[in-house]
């Protein structure tokens, strides 16, 4: 049981310049009794209005530095109370980034800007180690050639044809993990990560590179993350692809060279993999 | 990887009068080899296009007797194929409801009302059986009265009063599982299921029962379906409630006895268990 | 300017039976002044937070007899402000419905069944007429046969074939002027309204009535309206509807003959039309 | 009547590079004739299927140079039927932008990064000017200071303290009118206006501006953009803010310095104003 959704801002200052960071926090616990379920006796359960406050109030002492600590934090307050048997801690960021005039940062106004949004998690059973986990998700990308699905399996349903030069879209959820908890820089890392899914997912900018299915390319940006990041160790990528279909202009009169096209969005296609260290 | 939300209609015909079922599927494969997400060889690979195409086809010469024996049916058919490792269907339904007009049922009229939704799912790893879980979600309850929360632990950030009326207001997600498949009358449980479910929520019509938390609530609800329904094996609940906040009405020179209050719509609390017999 | 969504619950209690009006209000105003736009003087301005605490107010001492009711009251209580030019009141009812076991209505249990919202307006100006507004909306209805669409206007981009059967399904916005503010029973007049739309989209229940197009199917809710209902004057009907394409299973080796059906959920029609009386 | 949200990517090449332009259209028409509503006679009546396909087809042969331009081709292509009476186009961009490695533009690949959607709507009615607007929204400003509100109307519902330091938080909708139909720059002039907002809301980077309600940060906004964009006659400006709220923290035994604040979504407040030109 825990509270979701626990949203707030914590805003810092440096002289005139602000900072802000506003999340979304979930936290749940599970305790060692189950009295509450069976007989109605609430004597161990912290309401989860204590669980909202305590977060408030965590937020106000220890503030934000980034994410990841701030869910650690969270973890071994609620570990000190010796009915919770498990913990587990959730928090997205709102994409706020700092507006810039003619270059110039502002220094206190803000635009939202949601083009992948940042979330952790840190969770830990008693007796066990406290393991954070990293993430992005909400991430749209689009390729527009460099994309095919060739070769597969074919049965009496199959209708689609084979192409070597399709549209690639799709909306990207990325999880990893750390491992147990240890001083990590997260801010670099996460960033790192997010340079290594679009570059996985592209290819060079001056051609790009061929993904002969979405498996593949789930694949690729796994197989990037793993190398050029250490500190992951094991990484889940999910891709809701968006097909585009090309609009048959016949009946119209008209050729459709791959101009205009159509997107579907239901059904959708989900191709999910996670991937460890051996 | 796999298919979602293929959304669609079957209409079945008895003379002028007429039936609807519509559905949203979502289909998931696990394939034996990893080629795919290897080498880019698809040659294993089912399209997700042949996965709705065989949903649509299904759904043409089977019918959708019940939602479980359809997703049996699709379960069934993929495991024809060797290369597939575990399939799981999942099928949620549109709340279509027949239109009474001073009481006489329409032959071909329907109106949509979500008063909790119906769904589904079985799954099946090779050489494993074929288990079926039915359910309903987003089913919204009130009670105003004989609901509190009282007891409970304190500590610094405790700020919750105690209260022994209160309302209880939530969003009810329920799942069981038949176990391994058998020729049940799906549509029979499923309709008891759900009575029980409100029964439990709301006790006697004259004068309710009263819920010392969501907890207690959550486990009345499991105990009766159990105690009920002999077919389910385990039951899943999952209660995000929504708390009414008396509105201080004190600086408006008004007193308020519990007569206006405010949804507290985030944070929201939840809790989430998951029974079974012994 | 004004504030939306002002979400609360209002609890009436008779003995042990309970009364539920959950609503969401949205006021908003127009001053004779400009000066807070012009001069950052906002010695006329009635802040937003004022008026959700008025509204909230006038929950308390009034009640919530009927919507249209509490919409008048809340307009004539911001006239009595002199620099109010114009005021405005939407309304809008979470549906919430008794529970019944075994046909017994439940004292103070409720289940939340969305099939149709309620919802009101009611507007003034200063030294006019205080006029109200009442109407249906998100009320979603399916007619499996009795529709078509033929003779319609071609040109060279018509590729759209001309059908006698085929399915209408669409969601209707309804919304009907009473003219100026009078002593009606809205509730009647409500559910009388709410029978002739479901009567007038779905014709006789043994039969049904063909509906040549969407537009027909609009003008005969409004001239059934307007010949039952005398209090209105003016009725807008909106009807989104969401195309059913008999899916072709030729490729599939299987015929269809109008029983699998996928709804094309975008792009979708719109029809709109406003009818009063001579 | 019309079709909305048709949706479609308009896909161009220059060698290989590539550009798109993902937009949502919806496109209405009101006829001379009311045959179809009173009659069930669809001769005149031109199917939303065929503006469907109308704007897939000029889609292909015009190509997108810029939204208005579209939208403005739409409505001269639909009032070449004399059976039309008025047309409407709207146009939203989906907000995909070319990635960056390093700097360096990717040849094929997107990004989509929704701060602040544009769009576009032509209007114009038979024997009329074709007239044009175009606009920003969901397009979320925040500033953490330079802001405040005080000297307002008091009554006795009235309980909000003054402030002379809060958060100013918003959803910005600006559309604003070209006037009749000329041959603009549209999207260097759509870009200039946005810059406006910006300023506007925001003040100098180094210290910004004191904004002593909404009402004049929407004025701000609307003088400036008329002030240096000539080509812009009317200017409409809808502001939805969100309320940040000071936790107070003395019950947790903490001062909370406006470091920890929680956003209140529901109620809302807005403001709008639309302001012309002499």
């Amino acid at each position: 049981y825990g509270k979701n959704t626990i949203k707030f801002l914590r805003l810092h200052r440096e002289g005139k310049k602000h900072f802000v960071k506003e999340v979304e926090v979930c936290t749940h616990l599970r305790l060692t009794s189950a009295h509450e379920y069976l007989d109605g006796n609430n004597s161990f359960v912290i309401p989860t209005d204590t669980m909202k406050n305590t977060v408030l109030a965590l937020a106000k002492t220890n503030g934000i530095p980034t994410l990841e600590q701030f869910a650690i934090d969270i973890c071994k307050h609620f570990m000190t109370f010796c009915q919770v048997a498990y913990v587990k801690t959730y928090i997205q960021e709102v994409p706020w980034q700092r507006l810039h005039e003619n270059g110039v940062p502002h220094v206190h106004s803000f635009i939202c800007a949601p083009d992948g949004i940042r979330f952790c998690e840190a969770e830990q059973c008693r007796n066990g180690p406290l393991v954070v986990f990293a993430g992005i998700k909400d991430l749209k990308l689009m390729k527009t050639t460099q994309s095919g699905f060739e070769g597969f399996y074919k049965d009496k349903y199959t209708t689609l044809p084979e192409r070597n030069d399709r549209i690639l879209c799709g909306e990207l959820f990325c999880k990893w993990s750390y491992g147990e908890c240890r001083d990590f820089d997260f801010d670099y890392i996460w960033n790192k990560i997010r340079e290594c899914i679009l570059e996985a997912f592209s290819g060079p900018p001056d051609c790009g590179e061929y993904s002969p299915s979405y498996q593949k390319t789930v694949n690729s940006i796994q197989m990037l993350v793993l190398s050029k990041v250490s500190q992951v160790q094991v990484i889940e990528v999910v891709l809701n692809n968006t097909f585009y279909n090309v609009v048959d202009m016949k009946n119209l009169g008209l050729t459709n060279d791959k101009e205009v096209l159509v997107p579907v969005e239901t059904p959708y296609g989900s191709c999910a993999c996670t991937l460890g260290r051996k």
